[in-house]
């Protein structure tokens, strides 16, 4: 690795160059880190949903041309100044929310916000907002989420790396670097689902079915998945679903949220939105319990409305929360996810349906927008 | 007592007759309680926001002829069939929020929504839907909340009963029967304010004080209270208010939510709305910091319009609540509130900045809303 350090990287890398088209496979220039950043040679991505959000969006949002991805594992290639505990050679998991661990927020056992690395869809760097990308004619590629990780290297600040060295299988750790992590960590930490509980949740994609999971650990003794893709529930089996409901098959007189109330005897426990509409939030928090039902929003508004509810519907004893990685602080919490699964608790394997090479990064865009796949690793 | 057990009761109350217009104090009839009813002789009942709220609105919210009230505290005159552990003489304190105390609401630690006698706005009993009153024409006078307290008697269902005998002062004994307790409850079991936190309370009326008085308790460092009306700040240092905001100062360029931000370095643990607007609602929300912050709705919207939030807000971390009687299960939580006015932890007394008899209870409506009087009691 000495031949690389301090020098550019020549590689290859999927671009985006227009919202919504193919992205284009290009050999890109990476430069070195600069302080408290490491360049990472990734080993594997996989497609996230919300990768496939932005992808659609236009400008502010999506600032062209980019380099998408966020959900990845890879090894530390070198380090810039001041980059304490992390080395050439170490596996990292990059993650879209930084963290300082120093700050008021970082240092709250509660919160997972760091308040200096703050959640921003910033198209550079987080110390400095340049980019380390360029393409062959020398123009600048833009990052994407702190990570932009389809490409065979990156450059990622020490906060949004997390070094996991227990040895877990890299396509696994790939998996807990956004929507496997944010499903567990709403099911836990947001929602603090309990023993004997019920839980419904609004779409078994990847991030519904990790809520499963969570809840399914946590000893939910109902699991009701609602999807418009009946098949989901073979999947969902996998992951703890006990019960199923297709808002196709409900009626106008009994809307999906009145069928779920008669399920769980008057309202669910908990409720979890992974979707990413108004529309579908306020049905999750029409189907929880008054008194103690908790609606958990996991789900990215694809229009960008408000969440509108009945406010005399919340004053009966409801609450509505939102969260950003599960309410899982990356640093530590991922790890023990890691272990988990070593130990043969947590599910992951499933997770993973398609493989596919850096070349054919399009058809993993596919398999995800039709539904067919959970997880798509795509191998450097 | 003798001498009126099992026959009706001829005694004064103040009518509602028409919306928004005084009330009328004529003789009426109180029937004899009913099954798993007691006939209660009102000791005095005070004036709450909620009243006055009902009072201004028309059906199907209000149905008239109507005797309003439902803060209150009486003595036990008789008790209907199958009614067990209170008996004539005892010392109550009726609630509008029912408990039947062996539903699994009930039952749980977390609800206090009981599911038997779920809260809704009838005009009559719980049980059977009907009065207990009739005027002198024998026409019948609805029952609001269950509790009807604006008479010398009423008759309320043991399912709304607190029995209190700790010896506290029946007008101290008469603010926990709402407003107080719900301010304390929602500090203390619904947003469960920490030792050390920041508070942010828009509308500094009885339940916003309330609100204080329950985060002060609880150690909070910064209480916040936010009201059109800059003498609220000298009430409110009574109940632990210890910083101020008038959102008249406030400019468009900084609005109040970002003078609260700056205030707390970033946004509030805990925001209080104890309004009932919308708006409100939503500057409470963006008070709260990311990651930890909870918003909590007391407030019933007096327009009955949604609460809508920025949904991506909501995923920074944050949550937004709501609350009937601040979460606190009036059977088991009164007593101890009570306990520990005795104790002098709590403050009742400086709630109380007026009193009337009923013959004057259009003065206490006066008071309420020229912000004049936190707690006017009525004495019968």
């Amino acid at each position: 690795m000495d031949s690389t350090r301090g020098r550019p990287i020549r590689c290859k890398a999927a671009i985006c160059r227009k919202s919504g088209e193919p992205l284009v496979i290009e050999e890109i220039e990476v430069a070195p880190p600069k302080p408290f950043e490491a360049r990472i040679r990734i080993l594997c991505t996989s497609l996230c949903h919300s990768d496939v959000t932005f992808w659609k969006m236009d400008a502010p949002f999506l600032q062209l041309p980019i380099i998408l991805g966020h959900e990845a594992v890879g090894v530390v290639e070198s380090v810039g100044e001041g980059v304490e505990g992390l080395k050439e050679g170490d596996t990292v998991v990059p993650v879209f929310l930084g963290s300082c661990e120093e700050c008021k927020d970082c240092e709250s056992e509660k919160s997972n916000m760091c308040s200096k690395f703050s959640f921003k869809l910033g198209v550079g760097m987080p110390r400095d907002g340049t980019s380390r990308f360029r393409d062959g004619k020398g123009e600048t590629l833009h990052n994407f989420l702190s990570v932009s990780s389809f490409a065979e290297y990156t450059v990622v600040d020490i906060a949004h790396l997390v070094k996991i060295d227990c040895g877990i299988p890299v396509d696994k750790a790939c998996l807990l670097s956004c929507g496997v992590s944010s499903g567990i960590g709403a099911a836990w930490k947001v929602a603090d689902v309990h023993k004997g509980s019920s839980v419904v949740i609004f779409g078994l994609g990847s991030i519904g079915l990790a809520v499963a999971e969570g809840a399914r650990l946590r000893g939910a003794s109902k699991i009701i998945g609602v999807d418009l893709n009946t098949e989901k529930f073979t999947v969902g089996k996998q992951f703890g679903v006990t019960h199923f409901v297709n808002p196709k098959d409900c009626s106008e007189d009994k809307p999906v949220h009145e069928v779920i109330k008669e399920m769980t005897d008057g309202g669910a426990d908990y409720s979890f939105e992974c979707i990413g509409l108004a529309s579908i939030m306020n049905d999750a928090f029409l189907s929880c319990r008054p008194g103690v039902g908790k609606t958990v929003i996991l789900g990215v508004e694809m229009h960008g409305a408000p969440l509108s509810i009945n406010s005399f519907e919340l004053l009966r004893g409801k609450s509505v929360m939102g969260c950003l990685f599960g309410g899982m602080k990356p640093k530590s919490d991922i790890p023990l996810l890691a272990q988990l699964y070593l130990d043969k608790e947590l599910n992951l394997d499933s997770f993973i349906t398609h493989k596919v090479n850096l070349e054919d990064i399009n058809k993993a865009f596919d398999l995800l927008q039709q539904g067919k796949s959970l997880r798509c690793v795509i191998w450097m």
